[in-house]
């Protein structure tokens, strides 16, 4: 399975009065590993942009199970769920050094577009490479 | 069923590259939702938290059909949904004037802490508010 | 002079670890005050966008003397500076419930770029507007 | 002059609706500056909280010059200035591998704060490590 493992470190402006993480950066997380992923295959998004490509969001899930704190080095671990077959799918898996179990858990479904907003199948150079790795 | 409509006017800090509001900024928007339910119910949240209850964010889910733009009023209706009983539901529909059909949909799900942080149920002064309407 | 009130209430997103609203969101609520302002005037900045001019930000200043917390409402007064002459300059004044004395002053500069991103002077259509309550 | 450099890398979620970064997300990477100037002197920020002392921000400024898009790198070079006596001052430049030049330069002042919200001078054990470097 494709997988990918990049952090980021929490700051103050992801923070909340409750002292932890505010719930929907989360998903500012889930994005930047889904564009490490991407880069890391050598397709980082924007170039994917360039050739008239827009990946939009269409759904997005996550669940919590740990808070996550100011100063926090978040591991976010991003897989390519190969399932899902008119678009796009990435899991995440998040963690802190506090557990060896993720503190949450998630997923993001997209939709490819071209430059008129058209929806299109997500095109070969991105799937060829996205899954090739499910063996 | 209980039901609370409220608006919020896009700004440029929630839109992104593609020209639409960023798909995690939706998150804020049901949270001002779940805020204005709440006082129209004569408990603020902050009201809640004085009372030493605080009502965490354990899983959200959003489903995206349409963009939303810059300048755009996004009219968020709240419901409160009285079947899940250990935690707190909430579901979302967010309209703009550009559809009757909403632009997107989603949930969040809630525990409740005390001021150790530890689990507690839902407490009746907000059960009872909120699932009042049932009937 | 030329000047604007609007309000605009704290979520739980705008706050940080330390219990009041995180300092660079008082420039959104900046954006929200020139918004309405403009809008107050009949030319949002949508329909500025529309006829080709963007009003970009050139400079930025805030100061903080009292903190902003969950749910306040902060009362936002704009007020448009007409001496700066090659941009566009707006003062703002935020205010809670808890005082008279403002809690944050600010303001920004703006420059106005065509559609080929080039820098013109601030268009007569916006200037004879925000410039006639000078007197 | 004690200065730091560090990166970071912008994502859709920091863009706004003319294709750039928007303006207020450039005073969360001022923060990330900060906290990994401090960081590099062995006090990181979250252990000066833990010694129950509380940088608050008191004013900022920020000045931009040319756009940061999606993608960039940012290149934030934080310095300390000891020239203000009752507080703390941070300057910043920030760069882009488009030119030389920095696309933006600002600053924060900062206020201390004990565990009762009392303004305190700011603490020899950070003074120290930052007034060290000036000669």
């Amino acid at each position: 399975m494709l997988t990918n493992k990049t952090t980021y470190r929490v700051i103050y402006g992801d923070t909340d009065n409750m002292g932890m993480a505010y719930h929907a950066n989360y998903f500012r997380w889930f994005e930047i590993g889904r564009g490490e992923m991407l880069r890391s295959l050598g397709i980082p998004y924007k170039t994917i942009e360039e050739k008239g490509i827009f990946i939009v969001v269409s759904e997005v899930r996550c669940k919590y199970f740990a808070p996550v704190r100011y100063d926090d080095i978040v591991t976010i671990q991003t897989s390519f769920d190969p399932a899902l077959k008119g678009g796009l799918k990435f899991d995440f898996l998040l963690f802190t050094d506090r557990s060896e179990k993720p503190c949450a858990t998630g997923w993001t479904k997209h939709a490819c577009v071209d430059r008129n907003g058209q929806l299109v199948r997500p095109p070969e150079f991105i799937t060829k490479l996205l899954r090739h790795h499910d063996s």
